[in-house]
């Protein structure tokens, strides 16, 4: 370890955790605020909420005391930007979440408005409460406690709110390129990336990458009439069925020809560490009402965070309103999204899925694969990192446990992305939980992970004080393309 | 023939015509103000429309000189009926049409609003212009000049125009039993079911049947995030094409156990009556951008006329808006139509598909199959009846030509329906043509089809008039159940 300003004292932390405690109540309220702002980046009808959500975070790192406060755009949703660069030879962290959440829809399955949060115990209830709003108070009022209460942060800090996350950040990348001076850190900070679990504290290294695309399928100029032409025509839903069902094997498993190349079998230490995680298969499913299915060999477990997944998120055609309308539907679209492991090239996999769906598409139909955006890797954290080894102190001191390394199913692209870009290597510290409903109705947050996040991430600041800039791995330097 | 009152002059059919002609203006301007009311069955948010368009009929029948004018109803929408029953010893014939329209859905792809009736050169586009508001407005307007200019018509009329036939006709059952006594006569003539060419004249002996089902599947209590949940549940999108994707072999032909119980292979006649059609099978795909394919063994007029077909109509789950949502889904839905020819039951082909569907459901999984109605059976009407014969008459005098005998791939419910109830045969003869876009975006009707239509119209029900009641035969007593 290599200091070259004096330590920040304990006693200093323990004056930051009175003052965070002091202002729970009003970091729920801004909480609450927040998750009634309606940031769906997915649908265009919700631009001006977006702008709105923008405005409201300008005005909240200003109040909490941080400079060059802005706005960064690369001709997509902008980020909110903001810093504090007052401990020289300290590392720098950049913090990261996004101010936009999954849309509500289907609306009629919430029991409360997705964007008026509702208190139910120790449950706040809206769309965004768990990804990511609520893991957001709890960097942002850290922060602030930290700059409030001794005029500055064990390390220094920037604040980056990304607006795109939940579309897959098409324009991130271009934005981290075009903005690479304001944005390099020696590594981020993510609320964004949830605990594995409410019984063991656990430290995340590494996620599955994804990739989303859509397929249209064409098998005439218009609707036909059923009467009229069915038995004598291709339709469009027997079709895009036949087409979906070759995507996977009987067990559940990817049929696709190359979906797997690039993938090794889980290592010695991953398999051991998997298994170590206290995870009860069976409550699992049965807290969703589904029964295990998968690739034989693996477990459960395995299967959502060492192996790749291929899903159709979506999937429509002909008549989908009340009633019957007797017709050969002439299109279909479906929706997919793959979930890739360490050693996939996300763009490959793409291919090989467009490639085998057109391979078994008929003559005389034709094909549109469009992917949604670029996808991202997998990411993956060394052990030794001091992002992981500043986790484990905080987490080990907190809970008494040793924490176990667990990788997440779900995909932070940013992760990658930020490595891809500016050499950054991410440390997820988000503090949802996996039963929160988050992309689903009734999505909620635990006001008792409020409470824990504070406390937490007050601690994991000042550890990471203890690090010196030089300490982090050397960034690698940017393509400089923008 | 058995005549007891004077046949009409056929200088009376000529003075008729010049009436229809003369007031043509006012039939296409009556038929648009028709074609602007929304009177969409399927959709409960229409129903203020289906009442305006029962009062517009109302008045409609009053005005031509109908009596008992009133609405029938058995719990669905009401029919609107009047009769003139002027002509003892002749014929009593039932005039069909109904007055709902397929939702005009989707709406992006109508070049002018489904419910503005625009004419372009021959063609007035409008939802339910083709069907089979066009067709209504001929045989009303022929009935009206008889009483206008004869002060009565060749034939006792009952007119009875339905309100559900767009989805299947739930209630014309109960309607069809509960008044009886007012709907029966010694046949039906139905305004529904057109021409099956424009070049050589025909004479429909006969249609598919058919039934409709919705199938719901549910994987999972909820929709789950794909990144935390991929790869180890099932996704009811993938489930549902694997069962849509099972009902047919790699040929189109349907691969459901039991689907072809009771159907017999086409006779010599009906083969030879169907080469005979002058088809272009070549133009009749290439006109709506498909390639043939269907059942080995059969051309592609045999498939939509004479062999049962199965198609779905709609399937949807998930996402279905804008973008991106990395969602495993927990439901789908898929709506089916069978075709049925003569000697299928609509009831046990509904449960074959049920059986075989329920058969490949995977435990843990639930799937509810619900008949959108029961289904009517394929109808059949003999070539030496009277309403055939007075059709090849007609038909014959108007073109020089033989008229061919044709079977519908289409279905006409109420075909079986009244033969069921009543006892009374049917004879289509509507005069929309195959090409016109029902069900469809962008649904037309011909004018010139108006002009040929009056002629037709009018000439049948005066050859008709050659005919007494006892010429037909015998109406069955219905069952009394209400």
């Amino acid at each position: 370890m290599n200091t070259n300003t004096p330590l920040p004292a304990s006693g200093a932390l323990a004056e930051v955790q009175r003052h965070l405690l002091d202002g729970k109540a009003a970091t729920i309220a801004w909480l609450e605020s927040y998750l009634r702002l309606q940031s769906v980046s997915a649908d265009p009808a919700h631009g001006p909420d977006m702008a709105a959500t923008r405005a409201f975070l300008v005005e909240r790192l200003h109040a909490m005391g941080l400079a060059d406060v802005q706005l960064l755009d690369a001709g997509g949703e902008a980020a909110v930007f903001g810093q504090w660069l007052g401990a020289p030879g300290r590392p720098t962290l950049l913090i990261y979440a996004h101010y936009d959440v999954q849309p509500p829809e289907p609306l009629a399955l919430w029991r409360t408005p997705p964007f008026e949060p509702t208190t139910v115990g120790d449950r706040i209830y809206a769309r965004g409460a768990s990804d990511v709003k609520g893991a957001t108070a709890i960097a942002l009022a850290v922060v602030e406690s930290f700059l409030r209460v001794h005029g500055g942060c064990p390390v220094n800090i920037k604040v980056f709110l990304e607006g795109e996350e939940e579309t897959g950040s098409p324009s991130l990348r271009a934005l981290a390129l075009r903005h690479a001076a304001l944005l390099r850190a020696d590594a981020v900070l993510s609320a964004d990336g949830g605990r594995a679990s409410a019984l063991v504290p656990t430290v995340n290294t590494g996620a599955r990458g994804n990739a989303q695309l859509e397929v249209r399928l064409r098998t005439a100029d218009k609707d036909l009439h059923s009467g009229r032409y069915g038995g004598a025509v291709r339709n469009a839903l027997h079709e895009a069925a036949r087409l979906v069902a070759s995507l996977h094997r009987a067990d559940g498993s990817v049929a696709v020809p190359g979906f797997f190349a690039g993938v090794r079998a889980p290592g010695e230490r991953e398999r051991a560490d998997t298994a170590a995680f206290p995870y009860d298969e069976a409550a699992f499913f049965a807290d969703v009402g589904a029964l295990p299915h998968g690739e034989a060999g693996y477990s459960a477990r395995e299967r959502i965070t060492l192996r790749p997944a291929l899903d159709v998120n979506g999937l429509y055609g002909g008549h989908t309103g009340a009633g019957g309308k007797t017709i050969v539907p002439c299109e279909a679209v479906v929706k997919l999204t793959v979930r890739v492991v360490t050693g996939q090239d996300p763009a490959q996999v793409i291919h090989a899925v467009a490639e085998h769906l057109q391979a078994l598409t008929p003559p005389g139909c034709s094909l549109e694969v469009t992917a949604l955006h670029e996808g991202s890797p997998a990411s993956t954290l060394a052990p030794e990192h001091p992002l992981v080894r500043a986790a484990e102190t905080v987490l080990a001191q907190a809970s008494g446990m040793r924490p176990i390394h667990v990788r997440l199913g779900a995909s932070v692209p940013i992760t990658s992305l930020f490595k891809e870009t500016l050499g950054m290597d991410t440390l997820m510290f988000g503090y949802n939980l996996p039963d929160e409903d988050v992309h689903a109705p009734n999505e909620f947050f635990r006001l008792s992970s409020i409470h824990d996040g504070l406390m937490a991430w007050s601690s994991l600041l000042h550890e990471l004080g203890h690090f010196s800039a030089a300490d982090f791995p050397l960034a690698t330097t940017p393509t400089q393309e923008i």
